[in-house]
């Protein structure tokens, strides 16, 4: 694979004619499966609505850019080549962005933040604003459109609890993979069901009619065989695709399916509330209203048994100020929200 | 790397003087940090009480040798390599072996069996009796001197127990690695370790002592660098390696460490429990003797909280008939001395 320097995969605008002097802002949500880049026209009137639709210019997607999956190299490499991309089809250069937000997986600590940063500093030309976030934190500005206020769960492969206040405080839980625990991930839902099946083979908990409905599935004919099958691939996304057999099976009325989304539900529940709690989301009265962006496969499964159903109603019982928000546009386009918004309040505090 | 025919490694015999006409076993035992083969004389009088200290002739050591872990030919060089080894140092040539016992983990079904008993087939004289065992096999063998009867209990990185009876059925439980809920193992409870440590850092969870006390450990300053530690190297035993801290924060008196050990407990004794109630083990009363053969760090450490103790007491609560024995030899000694039952077994039906 060839290795670029820095900046280099933009280098196509030297041959770009010149579009005019309008303004864009770039925004990014880098996750583990896939990255997407939008391309969107610096809204620079604070006091005006939101248009709706929102006008995005360009949109650009690409593979994984979590450091912690593919190293940084490769992480940085996606990362330029989904932003030049996304440029090049909106017809604008590096000299007409104002501001980015790159919203990626995997940036836990303020030295993740700074390493990316330093490395876009490289890139874009030192009137830019980088922001660089947490892709959890572009989900919840999908579902704020770009006020960084309340709190957003995810839950696909992996979840995360993630709030703001007003003032600039921030909290998460939750995050940090599955050996750390994440077990109402859709991961954690389904290494639970498997583990509920070798259990049961093995005379250590009861029966589950998942045995035959996964077994099926795989294409496996004894629980045994799962050993094999889990070593094969240790890719959590594998194991976590197995979330909507749980479900059909606690549908069914298996007692043990159900256990495994009851707990899953209060780990969710679990994490909103202990965001919601330590940052005072819900006012003095715990009675405040706050929004809580719900995100992820997990969430929007519509089914018979819903989880992102429960998991709202276990939160309500707590705080009943929530209410939940589904995103109508996609995390990159909160990230691009985010820029804008945070550009805005430099640019206010610079008048 | 070098790639090696099956046998090719042995063609060392070749140039060996003939030691006489003295048959000997091969006994291996393949984890996945180690493999270690011994050489013994063939003891072929089955009336003869077995010698004190056992006659070891040659012993070689190795790496990993779990196909799951290295891969099918990676592991079948280490096996190769490893007994050609013990048999030059033991002065043995193949045409002095009479059987050879492979007691290798990753064995979880009768196709892993088969495959390796082909290979093993294309090495050794027809003549040679074979057998090949899940690694457990050879732990209990260690603690009975080559009886398949009883049960074992093995708690290192990972976690399985086995158990046989008299008429030749088994049974094991657990032994399906972390994603499946081996949650009794050293890895299991270091893993929960760290868990409680993120959980009471981001507020789901209850403060706890293990927080300082592995912090400072790994040479971390805040519970968030743990997300990165622990994807920097996803190796179950560097996990497992922080058990001595959990014991230490549990005999400190922490609530959440202390939880920790007795959940490990509950699950390890239930394996346990779990094989013996499906081969009748305690007899039909529930009271019967049968060993039970303890192997592994965790069920070792013999600290004021005694892992291993508590799991004897566990047990004894439901089958008072169960007798702890620690192993004073190796478990390849107990693949050898398995070689040579197996054998006897088979020169007396023959009769």
């Amino acid at each position: 694979m060839k290795r670029y320097r820095n900046g280099e995969i933009l280098d196509f605008e030297q041959e770009m004619p010149v579009l005019g002097d309008k303004e864009v802002i770039l925004g990014l949500d880098g996750g583990t499966t896939s990255t997407v880049c939008v391309c969107m026209p610096f809204l620079n009137n604070a006091s005006d609505p939101l248009p709706d639709p929102l006008p995005v210019l360009a949109r650009a997607v690409s593979g994984c850019s979590n450091h912690n999956s593919v190293g940084e190299t490769a992480a940085r490499e996606t990362l330029e080549e989904v932003m030049a991309d996304a440029l090049a089809k909106s017809g604008y250069s590096r000299s007409s962005v104002r501001a980015v937000c790159l919203a990626v997986s995997g940036v836990n600590h303020p030295t993740d933040q700074q390493r990316i940063i330093n490395w876009l500093r490289e890139i874009f030309p030192a009137n830019v604003r980088l922001y660089v976030q947490n892709d959890a934190v572009a989900a919840l500005a999908s579902g704020t459109l770009g006020k960084l206020h309340g709190c957003v769960l995810i839950a696909g492969t992996g979840t995360i609890a993630y709030g703001f206040t007003d003032d600039g405080r921030e909290a998460r839980a939750a995050g940090a993979g599955p050996t750390l625990g994440d077990w109402g991930s859709g991961y954690g839902i389904a290494a639970q069901a498997l583990t509920a099946v070798i259990r049961a083979y093995d005379g250590r908990g009861p029966n589950t009619g998942l045995t035959s409905i996964i077994l099926k599935n795989l294409g496996l004919s004894t629980p045994d065989e799962l050993i094999g099958w889990t070593y094969a691939d240790p890719s959590w996304a594998r194991i976590a695709a197995l979330v909507p057999l749980v479900v059909a099976c606690a549908e069914a009325g298996d007692v043990v399916a159900e256990k495994i989304l009851s707990d899953s539900v209060e780990e969710l529940a679990l994490s909103v509330k202990a965001v919601v709690q330590r940052l005072g989301l819900c006012g003095e009265d715990g009675k405040g209203p706050f929004p809580l962006v719900m995100v992820g496969g997990v969430l929007e499964a519509n089914k018979k048994w819903d989880i992102g159903k429960e998991v709202i109603n276990c939160i309500s019982k707590d705080y009943p100020g929530a209410y939940p928000i589904h995103p109508k546009v996609e995390p990159a386009v909160g990230a691009a929200l985010l820029a804008r918004n945070f550009l805005l309040k430099e640019l206010c505090r610079e008048l």
